[in-house]
């Protein structure tokens, strides 16, 4: 008899991880609570659009289906800062050649299903929304949401793929005794924008970096999209001076935006328009532990959600595949043991790319327009490229690299550390490029 | 027309607040999940005796139930230690007259739940399980557990007293966008151990103390039941070398007990027989926020429910009533004011009660063992009866003063930053009741 998996939820890494067991030999069916999003209107507005790195690319690589993927996605090489002067000031994110690519959920979603489907030969069923999951069993259960019929399915292995709010784990894992489980909002919520291309089709900023407009307390920023518009996202505190709950009227929200992201407010004409047409909405990180009980694992956000602002959400989903996947063949398909071990060793990996994206948050809304962060990046940059055995900036391990994330979270506190130390130098910012500071660094280096 | 209130959950805290409702003049019906336990079975094994103090007492005073309960509640005025070769060793709680009150949790229940009815004109529906509330609406959902009728019930206000796994907090404030949650397991479980009276009735132990068998990692207590018996505690990790599952067979368990508490092991010859006729059970600190939504509170371990260690989880409960009461009058019953002002006022003091209790493991199951916390309890009760208005010792603090649970967490902070320095001394042990260690913590204390 095939062996058989179910899966709940046919978003990314749901999509992704058919592909992966239909490789392996399994007859897989999804079950998707919403409509086929190919055949629906496509939902903008709570997206925030993708930027997929060295670890997304790895596992799709592994299933064969990144070209496919590299042709619906730009390259953003780089972070381009606008000033309240519209000011614009390049920074790239690594090396000659490494980049992050930016691509709409909704298309790559599409996509992934397609490929599902198609090389996979997954059946996705729609319209099933889970209602409940027995464990021990492998045996999962769903009401249709447009006839009401509840039906019920059963497989050798479940996975969870159902998100940050997944009902598999609401409805079954936390209900178990000792689950532990939190889901923690941030003070800040995002309402995406629409800069639309040009009348000619082409676009209104550089298409190849990731825009920020970095005020400190708050943010905008921009990935561009295939069409020549950009998806835009203002992150910014629900409540308090400067907040959502502050902008009341039509005018509050112009005057702002033209005070505080002037050369944005001037290519935005469609402001107004694009700000009502879509919803504020909130973000959370939710932990969790265990992962897998019985026949059944949480995967990607279902386990570890995060926040964007490492744009490592996908990553570490897909990443999530990888390390199930190559367990899955260490443990010869014995399936008690995958999920032992990928529950164990994954779990710290969940932790600190949660970790890694709030710390970003402060890095990307305020860090990237201090002098004084920017002298020290340039330092490790020079200290890198001159020692690259020695020093791998934190940015790179996690985006261009397949480092463990707990182990770049580590090794990136440990950096700062030894920053903080070079960087207390009364004199630094005249010899920031000096043998001295390079020896000094060695020195710290050495020692741990 | 009469105002209404429902509640949900007939526990200790529903059925008190029934009382102060009632007082207020509200017509009050209480949906319970559970059967009457006044005509069901008591059941055992999953109750840890409860330890009564100042923040309960001040409750039942104000509803003028205390008489009652006391009549069912045996004082308990300090802590008995057994060591490893039964040696008992006393330490007071506080000073002469001050106690803590043990008392059983099905009878107090019980006797709950007929002055609800009786004094408080409140009408209890039992096996009614909460499936849903409409938080803004003020309406609530049961399904009869013996019918499977489903029934609807409206009301000015509700409160949830449910308890740490709430059914309306999980059905309703849980999908609520933005809501904070957390629950996290402790490592160590517990199981209850019924030590019978005498034959002739009377007690094996002093009635009047808690029993404690400190074994650094784990401990055994006993709290006195008033019909000779006493209820006892055995809290251990689930797992690891000295553990719950490190105890396969009965000859395990009696092997550890002959080893670890020679002394119980000696009186309890019923040993094996009750240790498998109670379940083995979790522990875990449940935090979440907003406690209030609309028309809907949630109270008592509903909003914050902790580990048993500092004996203040019905005493929290029980205080939160008295805050909401406090407010009703304050605000003259503008319920959207009273609740705004309640969940803001009161997290702080439970998240406080948490981690004082969390704490206060490590100090029963190790400190109390430990030669040199007793004599920096020694020092701080010497100082303390010198100069009562400079310090009032933690556990006095939070069992006999209502004091709000975050300032005695703060005061008992300082208290330890100040006592680390005078226990630093090398020779403290020669000088710790002399005039020179008095004026050198006069000195801390004035300093802050």
């Amino acid at each position: 008899m095939q062996k058989s998996a179910i899966i709940i939820g046919a978003g990314l890494v749901g999509s992704l991880w058919a592909v992966f067991l239909s490789k392996a030999g399994y007859k897989v069916n999804i079950y998707e609570r919403r409509p086929d999003i190919r055949k629906a209107e496509i939902s903008a507005g709570k997206s925030i659009n993708l930027a997929m790195s060295m670890r997304g690319w790895t596992a799709l690589e592994t299933v064969g289906v990144d070209e496919e993927i590299r042709q619906i996605s730009i390259a953003m090489s780089g972070r381009i800062m606008h000033d309240l002067d519209g000011k614009q000031n390049y920074q790239p994110y690594g090396k000659e050649g490494q980049a992050i690519y930016s691509v709409s959920r909704g298309g790559l979603n599409a996509k992934m299903m397609d490929i599902a489907e198609q090389r996979g030969g997954a059946t996705i069923h729609y319209h099933h929304k889970c209602i409940d999951v027995e464990l021990e069993k492998g045996r999962a259960h769903f009401e249709n949401t447009e006839t009401g019929e509840k039906i019920s399915a059963q497989a050798d292995v479940i996975f969870a793929t159902d998100g940050a709010f997944s009902a598999a784990r609401y409805n079954a894992f936390q209900k178990l005794d000792r689950f532990n489980y939190s889901q923690n909002y941030i003070e800040d919520g995002y309402r995406e924008l629409l800069l639309p291309a040009n009348a000619d089709g082409s676009y209104k900023l550089d298409k190849n970096a990731l825009h920020i407009w970095p005020r400190g307390r708050f943010m905008l920023i921009a990935l561009a999209n295939e069409d020549g518009s950009f998806t835009c996202t203002l992150f910014m505190p629900f409540d308090g001076e400067v907040s959502f709950n502050a902008l009341k009227t039509d005018s509050d929200i112009q005057n702002f935006f033209k005070k505080t992201f002037p050369d944005f407010y001037d290519i935005c004409p469609n402001l107004l328009q694009t700000w009502h047409s879509n919803p504020l909405s909130s973000l959370a990180i939710v932990r969790c532990f265990p992962w897998t009980h019985g026949k059944v694992a949480l995967m990607g956000d279902a386990a570890h959600a995060t926040v964007p602002f490492y744009g490592q959400g996908m990553n570490a989903g897909f990443e999530d595949c990888s390390v199930m996947y190559d367990l899955m063949k260490k443990h010869n398909e014995n399936w008690p043991a995958v999920f032992k071990e990928y529950e164990t060793l994954r779990k710290p990996d969940g932790d600190a790319v949660q970790d890694l994206s709030v710390q970003n948050y402060f890095v990307m809304r305020d860090f990237v327009a201090d002098p004084r962060f920017l002298l020290q990046k340039k330092i490790e940059g020079r200290f890198s490229s001159l020692h690259p055995d020695k020093w791998t900036p934190l940015y790179t391990q996690v985006s261009f690299t397949n480092t463990r994330y707990s182990v770049a979270l580590a090794t990136g506190n440990r950096q700062d550390e030894i920053m903080r130390k070079v960087m207390d130098r009364p004199d630094i910012e005249q010899v920031w490029d000096s043998k001295e500071v390079e020896d000094a660094i060695l020195k710290l280096v050495s020692e741990k």
